[in-house]
């Protein structure tokens, strides 16, 4: 069995062959391995419920590769509530001829960023089709978890006073993919940043109830996910150019290619906004992880311009940072 | 807007008007409203949790399109545990060029299918991917449901002495997709069994507690599902060909193809499998809907052969119905 074929995505035997050889083999636990139409979970009553299609090109990038991303991504959204992510469901569309080593070397990888994150996936799909109708593997994950708020987090919390906190370095995935899937070496490590959150986030929330917004600045990268929550809140929200972390890399890199960090995707990073007398307690708790360590305060929320951002450059000046309209990199996750 | 551009895919402005114009416009909720990185929803403890994505080709077809399908696909697994369908998740993957009407349609069709079913689109995503990077359209489809049985129902609780029913005849949405494609036209009225089932099944399971199985024989057909049943139970299942419904021009239409009906997907039906003394009843609350009115008890479950489907033919031969082996109707769903 070198390569997937049409029979894998059947419903019958060979489908049957290709969940035990490579599905269950990797990402077995109690629930999944029942393999009935549904799984049976039993939760808190109060659910985060989450979906993400991943189309990323290349399926294999510096620092992660679809796998781990589709796992991430989807335990990220979930946590954004205030909740701690439990299970996972993955559907798989396969295109006929795809290498079966990639296609397990995928799946190891959501296995071991679900082992990393402590969360099980639990029922999936596998379709399988006719070479040409997809461009080798998409994934979609969508996942539950439990809301430990008391009333969930939500874009539209945001309120004048507010501190503005992100958790580290911006633009390095949109960078790592572009660059990857053209061909372009850099002269540093670059890599994605790709990882889990929510075990950070946990702690973030646990110790500091009183945060009022968690997003992740994904596709539309920083300025985007800004703008949504300037929007969603009806306040104005300015954040100053140099208190943004962008390695210097990325910057040069984005220099040179002409794009903007504040617009590249991120996957492992999430906005925190919360009530300025907890900054500092914030800052400190996520400066002590790893995947916190170049946290910074980058602005605050304002009363107006509703709904707009604004970004103080290190000379004084203030421009608007409007939301990205258009696309300059497609199939970024 | 004739066309969908990638700039609708980008997390941006264009993105924003998408979702407003169309998914919002349609779907509209209070908990799909918010807008949010995750849906926050209120649920029993106990829960039923499904994946499904939908690649069918072509996607409108006699009986339903892919928007009637996945919102009748994901709700039907999700009922399969004995659960009540609650909310669903779409995760939308659009070739850039597809006619935007044809999207509306899709949506409007989804729309009116979780109105059908009772149930709410709560929570999404969007990615559009270059010209040729997939075929058109594919969306999957995730839900959640309240498990409102003791234990919830699998595959894996058929016993001897157990009557099988199915809901109505099968063979008719493989057989329309297959046509549809390849644009043959029958001279009788073809079409998807298309249908959310959860109402039907609400009932069945509310009046009759003492149900073993469910199940929809979707992909590899009535066949492959009651092969699944027998291998997870461990048990024999004995079914009667003549007493298995397949519309007349339907087995026209197979022999004349060389298709077998009882390894064509159906999406509208469902297997039950319950203690024999219940199967009267559970055939009156069937007849009475439009669902089931053509529901029949087609077989029985025996100690023996363990793991196998035995055919009765009309003229009293048994043989052996074997799992689908390979794929011959690929995009089927």
């Amino acid at each position: 069995m070198d390569t997937i074929l049409l029979d894998h995505g059947s419903g019958g035997l060979a489908s049957q062959r290709l969940i035990k050889e490579i599905f269950v083999k990797h990402l077995s636990n109690q629930i999944l391995d029942s393999l009935d139409d549904a799984a049976y979970l039993e939760l808190n009553g109060k659910i985060s419920f989450s979906t993400d299609t991943y189309t990323i090109d290349p399926i294999f990038f510096p620092g992660g590769d679809i796998g781990s991303l589709c796992v991430s991504g989807t335990v990220n959204d979930i946590a954004m509530l205030g909740a701690i992510p439990r299970y996972l469901s993955c559907g798989f569309i396969i295109e006929e001829g795809m290498d079966f080593d990639d296609l397990e070397k995928i799946v190891e990888s959501m296995a071991n960023t679900a082992k990393k994150a402590g969360i099980y996936i639990v029922t999936g799909d596998t379709k399988v089709v006719p070479r040409g109708s997809v461009d080798k593997i998409f994934i979609n994950t969508s996942g539950v978890g439990e809301v430990i708020m008391d009333t969930p987090l939500s874009g539209s919390s945001a309120c004048p006073g507010d501190a503005v906190i992100v958790n580290g370095t911006i633009g390095d995935h949109g960078l790592t993919i572009f660059t990857t899937r053209k061909g372009i070496s850099m002269d540093f490590d670059l890599k994605s940043d790709c990882a889990p959150l929510n075990k950070l986030i946990l702690e973030l929330i646990t110790r500091i109830p009183q945060i009022h917004v968690l997003r992740d600045p994904t596709r539309g990268g920083l300025a985007t996910t800004l703008n949504e929550i300037a929007l969603q809140s009806n306040v104005g929200i300015e954040v100053k150019e140099e208190d943004i972390p962008i390695k210097p890399g990325v910057k040069e890199g984005c220099d040179i290619l002409g794009l903007d960090p504040l617009y590249l995707a991120n996957e492992g990073k999430f906005i925190c906004i919360l009530p300025k007398e907890y900054s500092i307690e914030a800052l400190n708790i996520l400066q002590k992880d790893e995947l916190g360590k170049d946290a910074k305060i980058i602005g605050q929320v304002v009363d107006s311009p509703k709904g707009k951002v604004i970004l103080e450059t290190p000379i004084g000046g203030r421009r608007l940072l409007s939301m990205l309209e258009g696309e300059h990199l497609p199939r970024i996750c």
